[in-house]
């Protein structure tokens, strides 16, 4: 059978793999007679399942032993609000580096519980790169400084790790939003203080969210936070102080388990950068096609681009959905088009969309 | 293919039918080249998968226009904080009736954002029983009255519904976590003002949580409320504001025509009741057995019993596995055993059990 190839940017396409596995197990796991959806989060199957899952995603990204990983529900955007009710203590004032959609997103939701310092933002150029550090304007003691370390929705990413150290901010937790490039490569997780993200990108199905958490900065929460959103009550119950996305962390799982099969996020990387070059070098060789991010901060794993006569958007979605090419409209804030390149897209998927991209500017131009 | 019988409580059985077609269609839905967990929320599928299911639930339980039904996270636990959170608005305490470990939880986490009225409990009695409407004492003027509708844990089942008007409060919403009896009959929503309840016993799989809420009550939220749990924000944002649950919505949306299939909540009811009767008539005929919950107030979900000689636990659980008869052990809470049994649970399978039951009375008692 051939699947046609999908571009969406989250919920996105899965291995093949994954899913075939996931239904030749549906109505039955491992001779249990039940479907993972239907055993009990206590019972000794499924605490296999999310003690492999945690187990392989430790290993794969080499999370260190004092950094506890909690498996959480409402995606990046309720951890928005979840970041500050367990970081602020008794600071009132956060840092946020803005950087496209998604740290707006974050900032504005966390001036619910905070002030917040903008200590840098691209949003004049179009969120076209990321500040270097040595322009941000830190506060002198923010409860924590938040990033976003790809953009999904404009397409930046930082392959550079900020030093809060160097900064004159030793003790600052660094927080990331790392929804839409997890797993795309490996990543220093001790550079980082709280790593979280959606699972619906290079993880798994929408409605688990993954936080990676340096343990010492659990037990903070304020009085508001919610039980089931503070982050010591869920590293204390092992991620079960309610029920969990059961289903979605098996799937996750097996994605984790792709991955190792794979040869682990540094093979998975080299396969990233080749899948990535392939389509940036093919937009930089047409001014039929345009991008504009930075060379420098282009993402891997999102690739925002334009058609030079944007009349032609519609005849080439189309003609793209009759070539298998599915989920290729850019978000509506930036326009055009857009590729999302997640782990699970071969390159494969990458050359079919080259071909095309030259198909149609020749037929086209 | 003969199945073993699953009495989990939660994540509990769905019906074969509805796993085998997710099975069927995990890799392709309906010719979409995508598995329903590879496609974007905002994209024409998954559109048009969650407007069915909630349509297929507004004709299950006849959900009045002036409702919204919202698609959330959490389960009923986040839930317990997102309640007074929305409902509180200026005022400052909420009555919570007390029957079961679930209300207790409830009235707990209420307490991080007001002061909390018990306006009666049933724990002196061991909650054997709801406490008769005309022995609660509620406020003068609380922010709404939350219930419990089915203790899950402690097996007892309101079969009548509160009527704040007769106590004087007419404009005092009535709050329901309805999770685990929700679809099991015909419910009248008008008489509620907000139903909640995880997605994990009659509905689907764990990850989504459902609130049908009457719109009025929209807009209360208080100013800590994170906007992903915001009830107006995702009411009108229509359960997309964050990446919902998609996967689970859509396992969520086959149950819902699978009951329809069934004949609808009237014909369900008809099955649960004869489940119900079955099971209790078989541990009410013999003293090897007892069960502590008033005859009145016995859920049709969830049987807890005991066996009168609890060393032959061990053995009478050992039985029950060997006989495909799953998941029986008692919440550590009340101890002993629990069935439940909810829609998936055909009477094949309560009869099953009973069997059993009869057999190992005959070889032990």
């Amino acid at each position: 059978m051939t699947r046609p190839y999908n571009f969406s940017a989250g919920p996105a396409a899965l291995p093949p793999e994954v899913l075939t596995e996931a239904a030749a197990e549906m109505l039955d796991w491992h001779g249990s007679g039940m479907s993972v959806m239907e055993m009990s989060h206590r019972g000794k199957e499924f605490t296999s399942i999310i003690g492999q899952a945690e187990a392989d995603l430790r290993e794969l990204l080499a999370v260190p032993s004092d950094y506890r990983i909690l498996f959480m529900q409402g995606g990046a955007l309720a951890e928005n609000a979840i970041v500050p009710m367990n970081l602020l203590g008794n600071r009132h004032e956060a840092d946020y580096v803005v950087t496209g959609a998604w740290s707006i997103k974050s900032q504005k939701e966390a001036r619910k519980y905070c002030s917040v310092n903008i200590a840098a933002s691209s949003e004049a150029d179009g969120f076209r790169a990321i500040p270097p550090q040595d322009t941000w304007r830190l506060s002198k003691n923010p409860a924590y400084v938040h990033i976003c370390t790809n953009e999904t929705i404009h397409g930046v990413e930082y392959f550079w790790t900020p030093d809060l150290k160097s900064a004159g901010l030793p003790d600052t937790p660094l927080v990331a939003d790392v929804s839409s490039h997890i797993l795309s490569r490996p990543m220093d997780v001790s550079k980082f203080d709280v790593m979280y993200g959606g699972a619906q990108k290079n993880i798994g199905p929408a409605g688990l969210t993954l936080v990676i958490v340096r343990e010492a900065l659990l037990g903070r929460a304020l009085p508001v936070c919610p039980s089931a959103f503070d982050w010591k009550t869920v590293a204390e119950a092992h991620s079960m102080y309610n029920t969990p996305p059961t289903y979605a962390i098996y799937i996750a799982g097996l994605v984790f388990r792709w991955i190792k099969g794979q040869g682990g996020l540094a093979a998975i990387e080299q396969r990233n950068k080749a899948k990535a070059e392939t389509l940036y070098r093919c937009l930089d060789e047409s001014d039929f096609y345009r991008t504009q991010v930075a060379p420098a901060c282009r993402s891997r794993m999102n690739v925002p681009f334009f058609l030079a006569d944007e009349r032609l958007n519609e005849p080439f979605l189309d003609g793209a959905r009759e070539r298998g090419l599915l989920q290729l409209k850019g978000h509506k804030l930036v326009g055009g088009m857009r590729a999302s390149i997640y782990n699970a897209m071969p390159l494969a998927g990458v050359q079919a969309l080259v071909d095309y991209l030259r198909e149609f500017e020749r037929s086209h131009g």
